[in-house]
């Protein structure tokens, strides 16, 4: 096991009315906020509204910035840093997923910042400092409500970056699992191959001696796989909602992580694939994550031997450890499958005739992953296996 | 699943040399700290000069409280309180194991507080302020590092009582598992009694729909199966020791309690053992807890077949219940006797003559437990199965 320093800070309030909260806990930041959202969606259920009328019965000022997009974009966060900086915003709240939260930790790090945002997405700079963030969760899915980084899309040359660092921790988190009730079923699928895909990132290490968070690497995939099919089939299921929303949090706040060093090529890869053609990161990590696993597997068998057996209870072939592991990936894409998700290109509809250009850019500053690092060619291979 | 707040603010350094930097930690917090610890071990070792070492070069001025014994006492806490605000020191370091940072923590709680610090553990006042505490652990069991609470021994009547408020969880913890290399076997694996029992204390719920992190607790519960054993027969295995202490934090750091309510009947229980006869927590705790489920497992038998099945992977007998569930608690009592703690009160040389006081006590201000309120006679009638 490696050394490692574990802070997570966030504060979660989690269930029924949590968003009833937000007064309370935006007042102990300051008295002016940022709202940014996305869409209309928070506006028809009427959730803005009420998230309104809390923020100002707790004596808070509003400043509005919605438009935040899934794959969020950089033109966004800087006209979002100059409007909280015009308008003096104490904090930001951040109302929906997990591209509203990115784009909000982004505003939030270029506020106090005096160079351009997207140093820190180019590794040119550190953020030393985020405004205080404030989250509503209405999609469990990336995370982000207690992570430490944001991803934002640059639209000059659709460049897809992502950025750690521990200052951009919200303050507060509050998840009700209610409002997840009206998400479509596609984009509950989404959502939990995405937190699946931050736990198995970290589950395939080098590291040594870890068995520890590898049972509970393993654990949390099996709850997800066991809650998943019940939230897209019954979207009001209390029971399947709330647990594949705590999932998705446990999934990304680093705790299953300690110890570890984390692979994320295969989220690199991805955001190529919705950069591109802004898919889904969900869809696109289904896509993916089984054709990583098939180039990769040979490096390490035992791993993936104790995937199978332990995440999808393959029954082992002692014998015969490569058809073991393959009928793991099997079952990974057949659990992908059965909730509606794609796992080939051709099931999203994505064409195949630019997967040179996005392994070229994928692998721009250097090979992906630690697990196994991958070059260019390894990467474009990868792609070809998403279109097998 | 349960509404809920989780807030675990404690920043935990991990790994080897972790120690090392106690001088930059501990000086974000004041210029004076109270350095308390045990007994003569840390002298021995040479831990205590290189702590007081690393202190003093980052500026600090040190003052001295040892003598904390296991079952903490009220007298000690009482003479640090004095000592801490004659000396009006910054914060708390605790060097030591849970009973150390436990005594630490009443210290801190009854420094800013006007009334008698016992009046917490009486359950007559709730702290609002805690002296920052920093932690240097050498005992991987209670896992007090992160947790919001503390147990103290009271002699006047040797009540042991625990008091929990979020205010009691250290700043900072520094967690080197090569500190634990020198803990004999049987200090070992009461440490593993101790966080396995913190993390069943949380399984044995009532709450339905949590099987989200009733597979993080099974995960977490086999991790540390597999590796007590290897710690216990081989103390300068780091594998095994990192692990093994990460376990014990993971164990008592809320996570995996979340939205559920816990049980800690057999806790409670346990304390009169160990206030009465000053058994290790954790030895008493294996004597109690496989006691306390032969009692209570009718109460929810589906819940003790899954443990049986999932935790020591009992081949299920789907037509005899009461079968699978008995093997469980039998493997849960032979994996105890295979690293060395007793499953019986004669085991540990108990007597068996006071049981009934120890009902009363323990039970005088009302029934113990959530999964089964367990009354006098409940917990008789328990006692008596640990003498069995």
């Amino acid at each position: 096991m490696r050394n490692f320093t574990f802070s997570n800070t966030t504060k979660i309030i989690f269930g029924r009315g949590a968003e009833e909260k937000v007064g309370r806990e935006a007042a102990q930041y300051g008295r002016k906020v940022l709202l940014h959202y996305g869409g209309g969606h928070i506006v028809r259920s009427g959730l803005k509204a009420r998230v309104e009328a809390a923020l100002r019965e707790a004596g808070l000022e509003i400043v509005e910035l919605g438009g935040a997009q899934p794959n969020p974009r950089l033109s966004l966060v800087r006209e979002g840093i100059e409007l909280a900086r015009r308008e003096k915003v104490d904090l930001i709240l951040a109302v929906g997923g997990g591209s509203v939260i990115d784009s909000a930790k982004a505003i939030g790090i270029g506020v106090p910042y005096a160079g351009d945002v997207w140093d820190f997405f180019a590794g040119k700079a550190q953020a030393e400092e985020m405004l205080p963030l404030g989250v509503i969760l209405t999609i469990p899915a990336a995370g982000s409500e207690s992570s430490n980084s944001s991803v934002i899309t640059n639209e000059d040359g659709w460049l897809k970056r992502g950025y750690t660092g521990e200052v951009m921790r919200p303050a507060f988190a509050l998840l009700n699992p209610e409002l997840t009730y009206s998400l479509p079923p596609y984009q509950t699928a989404c959502g939990v191959a995405d937190m699946m895909a931050h736990i198995m990132e970290r589950y395939f290490t080098n590291e040594p001696d870890v068995l520890f968070s590898d049972h509970l690497c393993e654990a949390a995939l099996r709850g997800i796989i066991q809650y998943a099919p019940i939230a897209v089939r019954e979207p009001e299921n209390y029971a399947a909602r709330s647990n594949i929303m705590w999932a998705g949090t446990i999934a990304h706040n680093d705790l299953l992580g300690m110890g570890r060093i984390g692979d994320w090529a295969s989220h690199n890869i991805e955001h190529e694939l919705s950069a591109l053609y802004d898919i889904a990161h969900g869809a696109g990590l289904a896509i993916v994550f089984p054709a990583w696993m098939k180039y990769v597997y040979k490096h390490n068998p035992e791993r993936f031997v104790q995937f199978a057996v332990r995440v999808f209870q393959v029954e082992q072939d002692f014998f015969n450890p490569e058809r073991t592991i393959l009928e793991g990936i099997r079952r990974l894409e057949e659990f992908f499958r059965s909730i509606g998700l794609p796992v080939r290109l051709k099931d999203a509809d994505l064409p195949a005739d630019r997967l040179e250009e996005m392994a070229a850019k994928a692998t721009a500053d250097g090979p992906l992953g630690s697990f196994v690092p991958l070059g260019k060619d390894d990467v474009l291979a990868i792609y070809k296996l998403c279109n097998s």
